[in-house]
């Protein structure tokens, strides 16, 4: 764990971050068909928003984690402000040497920084080993995730 | 249903999104202690923020609906944009007469202009009726919400 550095995203670590959103079951088949300008496009709006951060995590110069934070201000619960964690991934032989656990230590830091009251995320009811993972961090399962496909 | 106004919040309807937080069950206890400059601070950032819109719907001037709805570029899909509804509330005189559906199929339509290929929420497992709402919508309940209070 001593070598691990945690960093804003750079444009050319995009290769590597595509890599690891497409290595588990689940991203696999989600990730298939790739568009590069798109990924482009979306890096640099993720770059320039100021309540987005995209994490990379680097061990001996290979990039072995992404997670991208969401900061989202808003009305309820005394104007409380809400931190939210979407595409946490971490490289496939890197996993059970908590990595996960250092990155969403990480992650909860900066929510605390931002003056967040509540982070958050939803997880697929497919991933039993996440749900393990989360619960064990504390975060609370009180919630349903609904998506609706466009 | 004929007279509803869907539009922007501005700063004067901010006493009015406040009340019909609080005006529910869960929203009672969560809202009792409201800060006036939080709120005022909150809805600034929400406003200057392109990728936040405050609906409030009207109904022969009264403010009787409110949502936010965030959108979030991301990397993961290809390059995927999605749309976040958050803080969705109508008056409790009003239930029961689809103006959840229609601000729901609102809120969908800014989604698909503005390019989203997902729209998603969580609900607390504690409301069965919203449950069946966003069901009959089209959403699917794929997912778990976890929240971690900071």
């Amino acid at each position: 764990m001593i070598n691990l550095i945690f960093r804003r995203a750079e444009i050319s670590d995009l290769p590597a971050i595509i890599q690891l959103l497409s290595d588990d079951i689940l991203g696999a088949l989600r990730e298939k068909q790739n568009d590069n300008q798109k990924n482009l496009d979306s890096f640099e709006e993720i770059d320039k928003d100021p309540n987005q951060f995209l994490l990379v995590v680097e061990d001996n110069n290979i990039i072995i984690g992404t997670l991208q934070l969401t900061f989202i201000p808003g009305l309820a619960r005394s104007g409380m402000r809400r931190g939210q964690i979407e595409a946490v991934r971490i490289a496939s032989n890197k996993r059970g040497e908590k990595i996960g656990e250092a990155m969403f230590q990480w992650a909860i830091e900066q929510c605390r920084n931002a003056g967040c009251g509540l982070v958050q995320l939803t997880t697929d009811k497919l991933r039993p080993d996440a749900h393990r993972f989360y619960e064990r961090l504390g975060f609370e399962s009180s919630h349903i995730g609904y998506k609706l496909r466009l």
